[in-house]
């Protein structure tokens, strides 16, 4: 199992929309961050900055997430939810979320 | 099972403190955590954030954190650690750590 940690704003005239819809996650969405073998997925929000955190199962991650960016339910998802984020200041060219470095882990 | 995610600064002068100190926790630091009931502990680090993880298996949190904070060898590694971090510029006047919401979570 790999780790995952990244980091995006959240623009502050969205908070409520991207709240309200992660509240209530179209059931599709989730089957396919199943499918994809993400587990025990969070993201946290503090001072508009929003923490994404997840546990990778499966064998290739970038064959996983190519199969994730192809399926149209997510891609209407980040339709709704891409207009709601903007890349970290220090994100790279074409970056999305930044990656965060783990420091730490204890199981 | 309760998550819980907070945020401090790192003092960008004592990056390579806290990591080389992170590197190599001592064993007694990390047998507290697990006596107090904390699990699957990550700590990640971007733009001079630390973004702390972990879940919580025990049935009462402010009194595992009061045990956490008398352990002496806790004690001795916070006086270490402290120094190299600093609140959020929006915690609370006394606050260290400062918690994040979560916004989403899917197993």
């Amino acid at each position: 199992m790999q780790r995952f940690a990244s980091a995006i704003r959240l623009r502050p005239d969205k908070e409520a929309d991207y709240r309200a819809l992660h509240a209530d996650v179209w059931p599709a969405v989730l089957a396919t961050i199943h499918n994809v073998n993400i587990r025990n997925y969070s993201i946290f929000l503090l001072d508009g900055v929003l923490f994404s955190y997840f546990e990778y199962i499966g064998a290739d991650f970038d064959s996983d997430m190519a199969r994730m960016a192809e399926d149209p339910a997510t891609q209407r998802w980040w339709y709704l939810t891409d207009p709601c984020q903007q890349p970290m200041e220090g994100a790279a060219e074409g970056q999305w979320w930044t990656p965060m470095t783990e420091v730490f882990h204890s199981d």
